[in-house]
């Protein structure tokens, strides 16, 4: 793409993230997206095939932001109980610093059949390494050997619920409250056993 | 109200369920209602005093319903955390027979402004009963000693969450799933000492 094409292509995307976040997917449409990205609609299929073709844009280009905030924040040399709760911290601030973001982000995942239609990004090496990271802690016997989908679930939801409800003035921003949050999401993931010990490490 | 009345009431709090659930808040009106319950829209207005009449209608109908299914499976004299994991089966099964009210539910607690000004039915003994039993768990060391709010959240939203996979083909329907979920709530609402001794009756 051209440096001009690019940063139309960059405007659409932000305008279809505002618009999912505000209005769900029921609210959405190329319309209200080239209205708000001041483009003519006939220019955004220069872009994207069709409605599909931008929300499967808007996907990888949420899920890779997000993923790339929390890969910033993990140390592979650290233990993996660490990297865990690295990544509950991480994704709060991005979550506090891009509410919309993370809003369209699960209006798509909440969408039965997008769901399964949505692709990440092959080449999303920061989202590839956190799918490694669940992997491998199954794997090594450290998260609970279940459905991944749970542990992702766990590992990201909570933080959502929480960063929208401190917008909300439904709960007060402060490290008590994040270290209430990430002690529930490490005794929802870790294994039982690895949960004991890690319990340990926070009262040292 | 007359009992004529009181079908044509009933009517439109199941449309003004079904609506939200599929179009969101931003897609909600009362013309949709209007129209999906087969009363003249000007009608609305004399059972609901306006659109946000009617959203606290169907919230506090929504939340009662969901209270009733689960009050109906707790046993008062049975152990706290048997309560609480036998309300995370209860749920479920309501979640999956009303896959709309959840979603109606999660639309308007998903809402921060109208979070703050929905309000239970004072008369919802259903419901006063469940959050009796969050508030004793809590007073007895049962249950962490955080935020009431993070304690809601995580004994109800994984429970949708895993209510709307199966429908969404997401996850399979089976005791083991459940039971993997059961845990992992109970892992992060229950404080660590109860949460060991719990698992030591679900090896027995």
């Amino acid at each position: 793409m051209k440096l001009k094409d690019e940063e139309k292509h960059e405007r659409l995307i932000t305008a279809a993230i505002t618009i999912l976040a505000q209005n769900g997917l029921a609210g959405f449409s190329t319309t209200k997206v080239a209205k708000l990205a001041g483009i003519p609609q006939s220019n955004v299929y220069i872009y994207f095939a069709n409605k599909q073709g931008l929300l499967a844009a808007v996907y990888q280009t949420t899920v890779h932001r997000q993923s790339a905030a929390v890969a910033a924040a993990l140390v592979d040399t650290a233990p993996l109980t660490t990297q865990l709760t690295a990544s509950v911290t991480a994704l709060y601030a991005f979550a506090r610093d891009f509410p919309e973001t993370v809003a369209a982000i699960q209006v798509l995942l909440d969408d039965p059949e997008l769901k399964h239609q949505l692709q990440l990004k092959r080449d999303d090496v920061a989202n590839q390494r956190i799918q490694a990271l669940i992997e491998t802690g199954v794997a090594r016997g450290i998260l609970r050997p279940t459905d991944l989908n749970f542990l992702r679930y766990f590992l990201a939801r909570p933080v959502f619920h929480y960063a929208a409800g401190v917008r909300a003035h439904l709960y007060s921003e402060s490290p008590a409250a994040l270290a209430d949050l990430t002690a529930m999401i490490m005794g929802a993931v870790l294994r039982p056993e690895v949960y004991q010990d890690w319990l340990l490490t926070q009262k040292g």
